[in-house]
């Protein structure tokens, strides 16, 4: 059996997270779980209702009964929310530990941009940070190891909130591969300084799922599972522009983690940004970084079920790969998550499958606290 | 040395495409070339000027002296513009078969859309095709396959174009993967049907060029070499809608080459296709055709560098890839090509080598005519 630490899994935030623990003054404005007029049940947040689309609790649920639906928490298996009863259901399928993205807020809280009232905002990350140690990790400090999210609309706050969570043990924040993606600033001028500066410092791994910041692919008329067999490219576009970008020229010791990019597709990629590199450098006026190189340096692929990415491994880096379930949402192998890993690893050396299911998250994220 | 056929080059037109075949109502609107005030040449296009970037004029020009600047013909190899002697020049890298682009009027020909007069748009269109016949193909017609464009905003008139031109010997369109993505009918109504239809009959390839269909990533604030490393998504973008789509269920014999797209990223994109397939097929009601089965009977993947893409090429078929020079742009690698060939090919059986590098786009697009 594999020891497995998953660098993606995603939380249902239970009812209580922000009515239990911002300032009273917020009392009205916390997000709370209604019941709608049409009889489903839903978040109200920043008056608006926002439900869990069935794809994103599947977990247990027979493919055959998964859609975009709205679900309620009864239709959800309990681990989506509870963090107790994850941990056993983790435990069972060889987890030893788990990076947990947030979802009312997004997979790296863009809603916040949402509010105008910004202090609310900073109260609302500050609030669901807190939660995620008090809250979530706190049922199984071994297991879930700590990310926060941050106050994206100002680096220096940014900068402020990774030293207070680092403080108390986050190993890693979720934030945007391209935050210009989304209108925020980009990264190819100065403002996120403060946010890298905090970053380097700490040594916190940045985690950008998928289709944070905007790129996602949706086809003229296309239905949503065309948009969802391309979902990987969202990962390209926010790793080809890191690699050129100023930030890992200034910052050389971040760490990326490209959670939910897949891995068969990097290889490629790299052979064709270096093969472009040495066409375009010099009237780009491209200093001597290979992007491959600067791939091997500071980023991390991440895979749940992707042979060709496996087989190709030593073209990616057998310690620049690390497992992820993605529980409780469409991609997860688990109950079968060992199944799964001993089929991909058939033909691996020990001691590569298990750096690219345990060891490389091991030392990538510092887990355990303990050691 | 390799016989190749190149399915990807590219036409710097002469300035006589039009100007000598518009009808003469027509004398004022043709498009040609003008001396601008600034000391640039450059195209009078519906009373736009149209300079030819220094990148897609490369060849032959150290990788010092490229840039995005206006070219002037005499700035250029004649092998541009003049196909005789281009065909010299092909003819000394072992190029056997070429079929070229167009280029003032965008890959696929998409600049004719902004003529209101739609009238005088289709005699631009079927200039440049009869011109492509009697003023290109011509001057070496065993080496030029000849490639039409599409009068695309009419799917009626795409059909009847296809076999006019079919009728004189034309092998393929230029065309788009995903028209929905420039603002035409997308392809999963039935607005193109006549067109499919043509296609299927007179068995025309489709050579979708990537970046046609309007894809191509320009992350905030990033240089555009970032835009050209990432090129690639747009094929991957092109292709996974054209599976999924009712075209190829309803057209099961129409061919399509992804141009300048890559074979890299072609595996893991199939496998990943394949995975979300079964994942989300209950839901979407999907049929059982998998991705991977249905690119192996419509597509066909090009090279010109890309060693991984050879070394997975049993992933995508051996007879579903075509070479490609992409001459005079940035990826050609005229004058080296027979080298290039034999390093990607160093450990690949020579039935399987031939196949890839002239073999396939024999039969793909019956080559050549006296066979």
């Amino acid at each position: 059996m594999y020891e497995l630490i998953s660098v993606d899994d995603h939380i249902i935030e239970p009812p209580d997270v922000w009515t239990d623990r911002l300032p009273a003054k917020y009392a009205e404005q916390a997000p709370r779980v209604v019941e709608l007029d049409n009889g489903t049940e839903a978040w109200l947040l920043n008056g608006v209702p926002e439900a869990t689309m069935g794809l994103n609790a599947v977990a247990g649920r027979p493919p055959e009964d998964w859609d975009t639906d709205p679900l309620r928490y009864s239709d959800m298996i309990e681990s989506c929310y509870n963090p107790t009863q994850r941990a056993r259901d983790m435990a069972a399928d060889g987890v030893v530990g788990s990076i947990c993205f947030p979802s009312l807020l997004g997979f790296a809280g863009a809603k916040l941009l949402q509010f105008e009232d910004k202090e609310l905002a900073l109260a609302m990350c500050q609030a669901y940070n807190d939660w995620i140690f008090d809250g979530w990790c706190a049922a199984a400090p071994d297991l879930y190891i700590p990310m926060v999210m941050t106050p994206m609309w100002d680096a220096h706050l940014c900068a402020a909130e990774v030293r207070r969570t680092a403080a108390k043990g986050a190993r890693c924040i979720t934030f945007f591969d391209d935050p210009g993606g989304i209108g925020l600033p980009d990264l190819w001028g100065e403002y996120w300084d403060p946010l890298w500066d905090a970053l380097s410092e700490t040594g916190l791994v940045v985690n950008c799922h998928i289709g944070v910041s905007g790129h996602l692919p949706f086809p003229a008329g296309a239905p949503f599972h065309v948009t969802i067999m391309l979902a990987q490219v969202t990962g390209a576009i926010g790793l080809v522009n890191l690699l050129e970008s100023p930030t890992l020229r200034k910052w050389p010791k971040l760490q990326f983690a490209l959670s939910e990019g897949g891995l068969g597709w990097i290889p490629a990629q790299l052979e064709r940004c270096d093969r472009m590199w040495e066409k375009h450098k010099h009237w780009s006026k491209l200093d001597d970084l290979l992007p491959s190189d600067i791939f091997k340096r500071n980023f991390y692929g991440t895979f749940v079920d992707d042979q060709i990415g496996i087989d190709l491994r030593h073209h990616i880096g057998a310690d620049r790969i690390m497992w992820e379930s993605d529980f409780p949402h469409v991609e997860t192998p688990w109950p079968d998550s060992q199944d799964v890993i001993k089929r991909l690893m058939h033909d691996v050396p020990e001691d590569e499958a298990v750096a690219m299911t345990s060891g490389n998250a091991r030392r990538a994220y510092r887990w355990p606290a303990s050691r």
